[in-house]
């Protein structure tokens, strides 16, 4: 890798950009961005011209020799990249409202990266992103793809399946995990070091070590309240004590769909009724962030951003791209293709585990704890969805999607997934092409 | 194995056996039992001696050299058997309508051998057969166990992992799918052949070949109407022709449990409002059975037994004997210990496929298909909740119970299940010792 | 499988043929052959003819409706064939002659299925045997190939990576075995039961049941002399007792070149100073028999071919396709791809073990031994050496080549291989045409 | 982990010690031993005090607050300690030499450390090894056991089989490797990073990379003359060119024992004519090294100890404890379990590979290359006889050690197998109780 980085950001009208411009800004001693491209669709130009405005304002304030360039040329962008970075939302927020009303009404759960509403977000974006993917192979094959784009890990899995490129998936949940439970025991962020086993959104911490010392079964048998350890977009529910000595690990946030699946669903309905779906809030708050953006006296991240729910995104993206651009062998936890790290998954899955990240990139390293049938069944259920939904996205195939809908676990019934497979399709037309090419019947 | 058959039928009280007898007097050329003991406990002892009079006449009749012996010494029934048949039932039909009527009232479906109800049943029985089988250790090391006690395939992996007993789980399910498709195709039964696939209660029939031809594919097209395609105590549902295309195989029976969830829910419910739960029925049936039974005249199988819903137990009980003791080599449908057929299961998982019956046992035949996500998904996240409810069982372990009901995909939330478990526990005290010892804690 | 059966004879100018001949006809009525065709290379013209008459004088004196047809026309064989029969020998006898001397020529075993000999064996054929599959894929896409060209694991396996044929790979060692040992033992040859586990020429047989008691612990004890037990083409060598209880398992004739290295050697060396290779003996009994063949008056199939070797071969051959025909599912042992019969090796390997014959084909049988490592070691090495000798020899992978010979354990040493290889590229130079294309450079 | 580090040295009168007291004083910094323990048996009384002088008084010149003990009493020694290092010989030099001379007796390679040689030492090591994992086990449960003694993979093998202690068997031959890679290469070690994958003393170096540049290609290819590149023990032969590129992947020193098994057996022949074995030159080397430690006014390591072998012994052993202790999370290759991470060998393997070390231990990364058939089947028959050998060791089972020796590529056949077998009981009698129990016959 030359000095003189070349990162691009697809989706750089995303509401997000600016967590990565401070990011950029704030650690471009040890990494250095020299060209910095944010590209985006026609259809978003508006939203990348205000957020390139504030991108310009905010490097101008920082003082550091980045050249911005935004973009409508994905080519141009690639051409010689070191990083591309997705960050893109096909169909928009528009699109996730849908998804996540779609399965409401048939009482099941709404949510934006898993179930039935991830299923059908994944649909819309493994061919664009396999296209990005097939841009890169030409015009930038050493690059590495920091993919942020949900459902995270199955588009990691796809990327590994279909195209050749170096592509990490990156969450912010392990950070945050890490993070809120520093806050939560009260410790310093370098003071505690976790492993995290499973794949993307569904993620058990099954060690925990404050100052190396392995505190894992103290903190499951609760010396304290849990209540407040929850990512923001989360209901804010409690564990209950037995549940997570039984279960030998901690679960993360989204495993509440799973396992509090009545509580949660009931909530969403209230709050369909109330507020709307998760979707609309946002729309709220993406409206007012970008008010706030076109304000030419800006020129930091505004602290609004911060409830948009993306915490620590810059961070864990400008973590990863520095180790690998130092080649610091460091340990971060991405998605990355499991090939044995868990045994109970195909070596090909797309797996959320401890990796060192050097200059080749991220590399699992094997877990202190053995994974029984505890986590595996729920994990091998959730992965057999997604490899039936990845193949479902590349090939157009119904009858594998209505298959991965049935076998998700959030999905009532054969019947009931039929009926969400088919809004799915009736509402995302424009997006699902591969389901209404001539050679296909629905 | 010498000539003189013996044989002993461990719950020899039990409505079925007068099926058993019907195939011994039927078949006694080719499989020529001179030793038959009914054992049973002090509690079923009017119901053994009503069955053990019929069985009498029955033999009487029949003119075969069975010795047949009624008893409540478990050990000198077992001493020297060929084969040790278990068909008990611990809490008898009372514990059955407790499993079926607890899920029930949080709205799972209660079900005597998967969901919750199953759960419950399985922690009841397996410390009976293990304790079944250490007398089998001791007094008929090479004998067989033959094992119709539902959870049938739980119970055989229990088996397999604690004790060194030859076991065989046995099912009339993949007896009553070839008959029925034999039927249904309008073909003789040896006309017709079948792949099966999976766990005991979750079994995919992956190939049907009639008269040497593949029809796989033709069948699950459809053309011809499954109505009718049912196990008898399974509501009769069809099954949708795109369902059966994308899942490339027939479902058995008791796959709506989990492809119908919600329809399944709603019928039991009304059910149970109606003429209560399959229990209730059971128990008129058995009533009326018994009743018939002690008719001095009677020495046949009464036709009424039919509705039992045993059907082909008979069948499959001697063809199972029968292929063992004549070295037969021919090909039944049983359970046994996977090593590696099913490579996503765990080696140790008992799995229901196509096995060689030989002298030695049944050997289980590589698979024709492969297993792909489509079916792995919902295999293995009941196979995790098998092994911790094995695990349960055993060590008397809660949080293993109550994350194997947690994981099942018929019980709705960790919630739900904590007062399932607790429901199941107070329920079946004098059954479910291992779980009340001083040394355990609820 | 219409009557009317129609099978191919790839290599029909084989001395074996009569053999063959004599199995179509005794079991006519049970595999009713119609349409025979012989086929051979030019080269093979006059055998083929010569044999060809004596087929047809054979045919005639049996009295069965079999249309006899010799041709050099393989598509017009092919098309339409139920069974493809591969007897085949690349380069004939002068070639494995080669491949017998070259490795002695460096202190290294020669022989013509295994060690270097085998390899080169494997350079030759595998080409041509996938160019007969290209026209089975068109001409006879449901036929079942059954491929006797040694070395018949590593051409199956090649077979089943690089086509879409249906092949079995069959070998008279598992018949001879089996009736070896009932002669030895002094029983009925239905009265034995062998369970053999590993590849072709490298088949523990690891239990031995007589009358269905399992004599397998006594007899590696030797309650008897095992002198006598033995192919006719390997070095009459005993096996020692300790040896054999503690392998636990009895080995093949073709382990004698791996266990008793040093003595095979030593006996080779000597026999290629007095007589010449094997291939040297075989081509004098050739001669003789192809005179014998001439004879128009011989009308059976003469007693002297009894000395070439190919012991049952007509009965193995009749035995799988009467099986494969009649579907009998009796067992049979031939070489099939592994999936995860034997864990320790390739899902892709090919494996010779007890399957279950049927119309589909052949389906192996879960072993009822564990391999441990005192199998396991020498399995996986020379499997490994396969897998590499298919890729060198279906892309002319010159240095894959050098490593499966330097992988092999009869090959002494990394800079012998390098020799033995340059040998066989030069003295084969006309059958090796994948490592002579212009693109390569050896 | 208290400050105040206590570490405790069995076999601590060997010559090796001064290298680890260098390194103890030299980072006392960072790894600040506080209580060192020379531990040894009452036969090595006199090497024990003259080491324990010279290590007090290169300690004294240190100037380091190093407590050192010198001691008989195991158990005192183990007891709190947080490192025991095991750098033991059973049997002494003495041993070593007959290990080395019997295997040449018979025309097999005699090596100390694998082949027939390895198998004897690893026979009278594992018993003595474990006799300490009891006591650690019960005097320093939290202990990380540092293995030095060979054969160290297989003793680590044995440890995770037969104890808990926490064991990783540390080697010199990866610094080694890199540091030579590093100076033939012409850069700074901190340049050059290297990916290994085998086991102990059979590990190939997948990948090598020089300032984040992957050159293993274009170093294979040979831009530069490998000669000179080997370990100081191991008869000095180059690699071909065409093998390496064929291998894709550089062996190791002991490779050439498999690879150039004739070469390396005509040297070690003639050498033993002329020189005696590698043990006899050790001998006179060790006897003059411990003149000169007895030399009063010696306080620093000599400068002769280098030509014992034991290069980079003291940075390998402080590098993995100090990392543990300091929690660095660097990257070291050890001898750990498998569990997955080369899905060619068992789980339980004992494999030689890159770790992350932390405060936890040595925990390996996945693999950056595949392992395929290249490697594969070399070292999966040399794990196979290590396999064998650890039983035979822990259960004295001749039969195993039979097999062990006869799986082993560096030994001719079965009958040279039985032959050496017998040579080392007879000659090792007092080493090898376990074999010569009452209840055991040879």
């Amino acid at each position: 890798m030359k000095n003189g980085l070349k990162v691009a950001v697809i989706g750089g009208g995303s509401s997000y950009t600016p967590e990565l411009i401070e990011g950029f800004i704030e650690r471009h001693e040890e990494f250095p961005v020299q060209e910095l491209f944010l590209v985006d669709i026609n259809e978003g130009k508006e939203k990348l011209e205000i957020v390139g405005e504030l991108a310009r304002r905010m490097i101008q304030k920082g003082g550091v020799p980045i050249h911005l360039t935004l973009t409508f040329d994905r080519e141009e962008a690639i051409t010689g990249a070191d990083f591309v970075i997705t960050q893109l939302r096909v169909g928009m927020l528009e699109a996730r409202s849908r998804d996540e009303r779609i399965p409401l009404r048939y009482q099941c759960i709404g949510q934006e990266t898993t179930g039935a509403g991830g299923f059908a977000k994944a649909l819309r974006t493994i061919p664009v992103i396999l296209d990005i993917c097939r841009d890169i192979e030409k015009y930038a094959p050493e690059a590495f793809l920091i993919n942020f784009t949900n459902p995270a890990g199955v588009v990691t899995e796809a990327v590994n399946k279909y195209s050749t490129v170096n592509a990490i998936g990156l969450c912010n949940l392990p950070i945050n995990t890490r993070k809120q439970l520093a806050e939560f025991l009260n410790v310093d962020t370098n003071e505690i070091e976790i492993e995290m086993a499973g794949i993307n959104h569904l993620n058990w911490t099954t060690k925990i070590w404050i100052k190396n010392k392995d505190v894992t079964e103290s903190f499951l048998k609760g010396e304290a309240d849990l209540k407040g350890f929850n990512m923001n977009n989360i209901p804010d529910l409690e564990w209950n004590r037995d549940f997570l000595q039984a279960l030998d690990a901690l679960p993360c946030g989204y495993h509440r769909y799973y396992y509090k699946k009545d509580e949660v669903l009931k909530h969403q309905l209230e709050q369909l009724q109330e507020t709307g779906t998760r979707a609309d809030e946002v729309k709220k708050v993406e409206a007012a962030l970008f008010k706030r953006y076109q304000d030419p006296n800006l020129s930091i991240k505004p602290p609004e951003l911060a409830q948009r729910g993306g915490a620590f995104y810059s961070e864990a993206a400008v973590d990863i791209m520095s180790s690998i651009y130092n080649n610091k062998k460091d340990i971060q936890t991405v998605n990355v293709q499991n090939n044995g790290i868990l045994s109970c998954l195909p070596d090909t899955a797309s797996i959320e585990v401890n990796c060192v990240i050097d200059r080749q990139g991220a590399h699992p390293i094997q877990l202190t704890t053995k994974i029984d049938a505890r986590i595996r069944g729920l994990l091998q259920v959730v992965k057999a969805y997604e490899e039936m939904t990845i193949e479902a996205a590349v090939h157009g195939d119904y009858a594998m999607g209505l298959l991965a809908l049935i076998t998700h676990p959030l999905v009532k019934s054969a019947s009931v997934a039929e009926k969400i497979f088919q809004d799915i399709l009736n509402e995302n037309k424009t997006f699902l092409p591969q389901f209404f090419s001539e050679s296909k019947t629905v």
